[in-house]
């Protein structure tokens, strides 16, 4: 057991509401199976804070966006967090998981110069914590492996390391594949206050890490960062697994999410921090670079119901540093003012930080969409609209003989409530040409399914000629549901580099586009677009119904079969018919080879094509 | 523990060199940390087989090509193979890891059906082995976890259940998503024999589960059943490895792999048995099925140097049983005659059975190639020839303005001599159409990669028609070297279902092509596509050398970085100049997208592009 105690400058003993220079870290590792009872006497510092000498606590939350892999710009970002907390006056900044090299770094973790430049990163960042504690999420590596670990930093030196125990190796997480675990707690004492560190995974299972670290009243504060990708439901969900951990283990908890898009995941943010009595202290946006200063006391009795009491004659603020946008919501010591944001207005912001990072961090600026004159392609332009400026978004019409006029006024009129650019190619002369090429091979057969996807494939061709021509990157305008049935043509319109919508079934398209024309007080996406019988408009008055189910059944199934893994018995009980349910997994099952095709697109549901579902092509389970 | 001894019918103590009848198994289970004399103690059968009493031991190998999920299929081969087994006298059989479902069945494992009908197919197997002994790989679930499990069966009954210690989790393994990892040994003691079993991975270190398994002389035969990918060198190395366990566990190693191709992973059969002095007793041929008997007796003297020693008047056989080509090589005791394949040989196997297996177990039966006059299409096209037959491969010939009179020969060339069909459709009047549908966005703009880009798509089109109306399989031809660096075109060159050579780097694959030539003893890939500078025609005078280093230094650098993860200074080591070094590994950094696209193709080395290498796009790591 190491047991190390560091005095530095300054009083000990002074309790003082706006102290933020160290004064005392006490550290102490003990194995995660050592006996609580002697490791809770060798924490306790000397004179720790108790019921009638309250301390207060000024946290940073380092909610920052960072590039997977891009070190200068992850550790310039945290320096500068640093700084501006230092500037308010914290006891101390908790930044999220592998911070500083990006959240999942993948097989970036097999090169050695990758964990080199971990280290260096590192060692760049510690300097800058003179008068301050930070806790930095880093790649470790040394002869005995590599671990995902959180660096305690103060005043300018590394003061100890704490390993991810529990590691992820579901769904999208391949953790296991590069980190091994780690087996030591790491309590610190700050300001007679003892804080906890823990990493993400730790806390989501309630026996856990964070039960041992936090046993008999160990911990006042307990940290845990995290890199904590998005989906429906999961904002809540967290939420209220935080506020029960600091309940069930009697501490403070002080939560510190990832922000940003990477590839199809978007780490949503919406760190926070939660009082032992479950109730939130403070909560940051979703969705955003949040770095935000908050006061809290430790030591401050409880009334009969296990609620905090107020303290009397102390005020508490919270300031907001540096956030790239306008300040989000603030909270009050024992009065958070947060109201959680509807699921549909979080979707829609998950697509537009995923489509925004996607973009700009793969060095794009401008976008172009081919617009249909359909609902998913006018989201998905509206989304880029959102994300990336009018300016920056290029609608494309390539009417076909069967293109309806309908069709292309109705994108005119889109692209004029977008204020986008756009450009017309009938492509009516592609067509022919092809017709003509395979006149013979293709002779005595019927139109079929051949000649429908040529023109989605030559409308494909166009967009990319013309992200080649003009490095504008193709967003594709796919909905989840077609792309799970197939009802989509690979090298036609799944042709492009990123898949805006791919998670979003075709239900929930509606939805969200009727949200985004209520928040914009008017129809944007026109209503005859709304309105309209869904189409691919590749042959004669085609009608998606003629090939699918209505899409609410189609969606139904879709959940319980692609998200929920029922099976055909299970399904049964959904009250559709054997046969349409059977034709749709069936469908499902057979389109794999597309979705392996596709371009990435962002995360919303709890289960994705892509890292969440891995089946394999070569299945002949039925 | 748990001790049972089962006694059955039959005479105990008769040793008879043809038996093949059970006679007693008794089953031993003891933890992996437990003490192993305690156990050594227990686990010898009252009057177990010593160095005076040698007994014989039948074996047979069950090397079959199971389909992942295909449940009927993969029972109904395992059942004959065991019907062979027992009318050729054998002891026992012994089958692939995870053979009744396939391997790698990946999330279908996370299917609650899919986990019953693993139950369901092996309770099917279970009543076949009257008279004989079978090891089976199986799922294995329970209210604790999904395991990856070996059943012992015999007389019609399951007699225990082995679960895998060592669950890789590199490379393209996943296992740590689904599996639990066992805790307890198996042995078991068939005709005076103790057995062991073991999974894969769990011999592979030294210090694994076989070595607390066969410790102080505990077992005399080692089963281990695989399902071990092939790469360039696998085989020599497993081999080795196998040799090396068994002298090092001093006991014979019964080593079961399966066969067939899944997806991109290759198993290329090449089972083996070895004995206690490491030498080789029979070796099942590679990449085809083989169900094989073999003789050997256990408790022979060793000679001084540690050799056994061969017996005298005792007469051995290998029997080949139902393989489905003519049989591979036989191996007499001791005296083994495999002759190992050369490892370009080994790579074309790999190809053949890779391709044959991804077009047929996928429901097609013919394949379209398009034939550009290289060499990359010519050996693709060889290949599909070898795997389908020449009657189920198309090639397409899609000449351009940029094309020369001497690629569209060599290509009838080199069809006449595979014996394949063509289509000859120039793809002139569709790259016009375009022209013209793009002049006002192209105006005033240089032509470039936009309108190269452009004719391979049109070409990607047309194989794609002619696959939509035909259900043709499309086959690329792209190869390891330019997939690396994007010299490819998305949704163009790339356009298909399968990517036969896109582990292949460009030298390996002129190797390939002589080696092909050499073994069909005439120049069936033309002499001009041997040796023409390789282009892509996309513009007037085009060439691989304008954009592109040398192919030899491309491959060096491409093997150094992306196999072997070598960093810049360690890369600057190979005598490269570095402005070629460093252009190289960020076209390989930039290109990661389009290989996100790419169709699956066969592994053949170390480390492939797919789930071998698991790179962000979004990756700001220079």
């Amino acid at each position: 057991m190491a047991y190390q105690k560091i005095i530095t400058k300054g009083s000990q003993d002074k309790i003082n509401p706006v102290l933020h220079q160290l004064k005392a870290i006490e550290f102490l590792k003990s194995s995660r199976n050592q006996k609580t009872k002697k490791a809770s006497t060798k924490t306790k510092p000397s004179n720790r804070v108790g019921k009638n000498n309250p301390v207060p606590v000024r946290l940073a939350l380092g909610q920052i966006n960072a590039v997977v892999g891009d070190f200068k710009t992850n550790s310039r970002k945290i320096i500068s967090a640093i700084k501006k907390a230092r500037q308010g006056d914290a006891d101390l900044i908790v930044f999220p998981e592998l911070v500083v090299c990006g959240y999942p770094p993948e097989d970036l973790l097999l090169k050695e110069n990758f964990l080199r430049a971990n280290r260096d990163a590192l060692e760049s960042i510690v300097p800058n914590t003179q008068g301050i504690t930070a806790i930095v999420g880093f790649t470790e590596s040394d002869k005995t492996g590599i671990y995902n670990s959180a660096a305690l930093i103060a005043d300018g030196k590394l003061r100890g390391v704490y390993r991810k125990h529990l590691l992820p190796n579901y769904g999208v997480f391949d953790e296991k594949r590069y980190f091994r675990e780690g087996r030591s707690l790491l309590r610190f004492v700050l300001n007679k206050a003892v804080f906890g560190i823990t990493i993400c995974e730790d806390i989501w299972e309630s026996e856990g890490p964070g039960k041992s670290l936090c046993s008999e009243g160990q911990v006042d504060v307990l940290i845990n960062i995290s890199s904590s990708p998005f989906h429906i439901g999961k904002v809540r969900d967290r939420e209220s697994m935080i506020r029960m951990r600091a309940k069930q283990y009697q501490c403070y908890l002080a939560y510190a999410n990832l922000v940003g898009g990477q590839d199809e995941l978007v780490f949503d943010g919406n760190s926070l921090i939660a009082a032992p009595d479950g109730s939130l202290i403070y909560h940051c946006q979703g969705f955003d670079e949040d770095v935000s200063l908050t006061d809290f006391w430790i030591g401050y009795p409880k009334s009969n119901g296990g609620k905090l009491e107020k303290p009397e004659g102390r005020a508490t603020k919270t300031v907001k540093l540096g956030t790239r946008k306008e300040s989000g919501k603030r909270a009050d010591l024992f009065s958070a003012d947060y109201t959680a944001e509807s699921e549909i207005a979080e979707v829609q912001k998950a697509l537009i930080l995923g489509t925004r990072d996607y973009v700009l961090k793969n060095g794009f600026q401008k976008v172009l969409i081919g617009l249909s004159g359909g609902i998913d392609s006018a989201l998905t332009a509206a989304i880029a609209v959102e994300a990336l400026g009018p300016g920056n978004v290029i609608g494309v019409l390539m009417p076909s003989r069967y293109s309806s006029q309908g069709s292309i006024d109705d994108s005119l009129d889109l692209a004029l409530n977008l204020g986008i650019e756009t450009y017309t190619l009938p492509i009516e002369k592609a067509v022919k040409a092809y017709d003509t090429i395979l006149k013979i091979p293709f002779k005595g057969t019927e139109p079929g399914i051949a000649e429908e996807n040529l023109q989605a494939r030559v409308r494909g061709n166009l967009l990319m000629a013309l992200s080649n021509k003009n490095r504008w990157l193709v967003l594709t305008t796919g909905n989840k549901s077609e792309i799970s049935v197939g009802y989509c043509t690979l090298y036609g319109d799944m042709a492009g580099g990123y898949a805006v919508i791919k998670d979003v079934p075709k239900t929930l398209v509606y939805e969200l586009s009727r949200y985004y024309n209520n928040i914009k007080g008017s129809d944007v996406i026109p209503d005859n677009i709304m309105t309209k019988e869904p189409s691919a408009e590749l042959r004669p008055d085609q009608k998606d119904s003629d090939s699918l189910p209505p899409y609410d059944v189609l969606d139904k199934i879709l959940y319980h079969y692609v998200e929920l893994d029922w099976d055909l018995t299970q399904l049964k009980t959904l009250g559709i018919s054997k046969k349409t349910i059977e034709r749709v997994i069936r469908l499902v099952d057979l389109n794999e080879y597309k979705r392996r095709q596709a371009p990435p697109g962002v995360k919303i549901t709890p289960k994705a094509f892509g890292k969440d579902r891995r089946l394999p092509l070569t299945n002949g389970f039925r």
